[in-house]
């Protein structure tokens, strides 16, 4: 192998890629970036088995020379160090040789690399997904869709299935779940894919979408999602990005959710963020995060919380709307500033049905809807 | 107690003071801020009982009004939560009145806070100095001499008196040594003060400092030193910062650095500053972070390091200027990105006095010198 590749493009692929190898492994060959030349271009991947990640660099881009291979052929090269010293060369311009036993050489202006390479044939082969389950979305409405769910998943691996975001398309709708059993989160978007196309319990690990998250463009690109048996495949542009399906069934969380309620709330995102937020400052030290909420005589509502050893904190805020039975309930504060972070709208729904019932909160005007349980306390 | 005072001015105050209150502490009042109000002002004060600060809030600033006592009094109030609920407070005023058993109460806006008060007789009395060895420096200055030299100091705790910084002033120089036995760096000024005007041994941690040069404010403004017996105090403005000194005797450093040099070297900052950054990284995965340079036969240096495992790094660099005989020399890269990292000059000088010999840098144009121990390699 032998080629000439433009520096700002191969770092840009070697980053992508970088965030598949594994991190801590036994293996050698998963620590390594694999780079593939052929006469059209050079493609890299990393993988450590549960995702894998590819980007290819083609030889040219809009009219410009990016990659010149003078020789085909492959190597793996130690990515820690790879990633590093790719992203600090200086020169425009990076020279690639492999020699015998897969010595590397990297030159680039006055800089002369050795490096010893692995061999390719020992690194893991890509699956090659069934392509009949196939469908698009924006990249932002993904991106979107991934922050509105993934904070709720588990952190507790003794239920790996709830480590992980519930994907389902049904009739046209594609929509997310993610509960940790003290609270969920859903978001859903009306897709224009037919209504033959529909999976379900597609579970993905809220890990894998955060790394997901990162390598989504800014910029308002089609994402292809292909739903094959125990993968999923993600077509970036010229990356691709593949992930395992996490095992076993998703618990059926739609039966938990109430629709009518017995209190109704519409007030300002920010307003209640910032109380929530002077009031948690008090239970944390505490531990336990409770605030509580109560209706006021005078139509608004009052947040409060206290701590034994050093006071309370209690505000009163105005509302734009309060329907229903008085109320006082408790609730994880932390949980609350976690679904009020990822609210984009100005003004947002709470409903409750009782002090010992499911908090239900719903921002105007996005499909998102959040449950948080409410804390069973006795004053 | 009882007064009302501007939520901007007194949040600002309490971050200052923060920065001595004492982090893990089995005594509860060192865990607190001091609150005074008398009638032109408020006065807090933090101690960990090796700094101690203070900050004064003048009843009125520019003809604007700040504070109104309408009551005065003290109290002791626990800091970690004061800190961050005045931080995030609303309004432009706050109310604070101390009740029986200095319970506290804070109201802004819709807010109403009770806090758990302390009794300040229980709070250190800060030191009164002697104010006999008094003398000005800008605050930039003191930034950057800090900044030159802190972070050669030891963090190991074996060696007390080298976690600090050498403090000395002689004939008019005001200067800074640092050393972890391994490098060295110093960095002095010339002062206006008069020759009688004298002191040395004044050793002071490289933690404190590190505090210090965060709350001096970024306009240049005079800093008042104060060199008492075994305590210096620092007046910025309001603000009182009062630390005591190491005790021990700082090593005599002054014979190990070298005066005329066997080669010299003069540079690009950036060019080798880079170039030992793309070294280091392969070092690094050998743990011993070993760098070496060359002098080449061209009349340039070569920077090189090398990895059993990895492969090894080589560049080459031209030189403004290279006198004397040839050279290889290895040395701690990390040490050398200290120094380079706190180089402001364009262009640095280099002496060595050979292969096992103390390496010399000078910035141009800056009264700071560094010394790096070389590592005595066989190849």
């Amino acid at each position: 192998m032998k080629l000439t590749i433009s520096r700002n493009e191969l770092n840009e692929a070697v980053q992508h890629v970088s965030k598949a190898v594994a991190a801590r492994t036994t293996i050698p060959i998963l620590s390594g970036i694999k780079i593939d030349a052929v006469e059209h271009g050079v493609t890299l991947t990393a993988s450590d088995t549960d995702i894998s990640i590819q980007s290819f660099i083609p030889t040219e881009m809009q009219d410009r020379r990016i990659v010149t291979v003078h020789r085909g052929g492959s190597v793996v090269l130690p990515a820690k160090f790879f990633v590093e010293i790719i992203r600090k060369l200086p020169n425009e311009e990076v020279l690639l040789e492999v020699g015998e036993r897969f010595q590397t050489s990297i030159t680039s202006g006055a800089i002369d690399i050795q490096l010893v390479g692995l061999d390719p044939e020992e690194f893991p082969i890509l699956p090659i997904l069934e392509e009949d389950r196939v469908f698009s979305i924006s990249g932002d409405q993904l991106k979107s869709m991934i922050r509105q769910t993934v904070f709720a998943v588990t952190t507790n691996e003794s239920t790996p299935i709830l480590t992980g975001v519930l994907w389902s398309l049904q009739d046209g709708v594609f929509k997310f779940v993610a509960t940790d059993r003290h609270r969920l989160a859903t978001c859903s978007i009306r897709s224009d894919v037919g209504e033959e196309l529909k999976f379900s319990n597609v579970v993905i690990s809220g890990k894998t979408l955060g790394e997901l998250s990162k390598i989504i463009p800014d910029q308002d690109e089609l994402v292809d999602i292909v739903v094959a048996d125990n993968q999923v495949l993600f077509k970036l542009g010229n990356v691709l990005f593949y992930t395992r399906m996490l095992d076993g069934t998703f618990p059926d969380t739609t039966r938990i959710i109430p629709t009518s309620f017995r209190t109704e709330l519409i007030l300002s995102t920010k307003a209640l963020s910032e109380a929530i937020d002077r009031a948690y400052l008090l239970s944390r030290e505490e531990k336990t995060n409770i605030v509580r909420l109560s209706t006021t005589e005078s139509g608004g509502i009052e947040i409060s919380s206290s701590s034994s050893e050093l006071g309370r904190v209690q505000e009163q805020l105005t509302v734009t709307e309060l329907k229903g039975d008085p109320l006082r309930i408790a609730f994880n504060s932390k949980y609350m500033l976690d679904v009020l972070k990822v609210v984009d709208s100005e003004k947002l729904f709470i409903g409750f049905t009782g002090a010992m019932s499911p908090i239900i909160i719903k921002p105007e005007q996005e499909d998102s809807l959040h449950l948080i349980l409410p804390y069973r306390t006795t004053n």
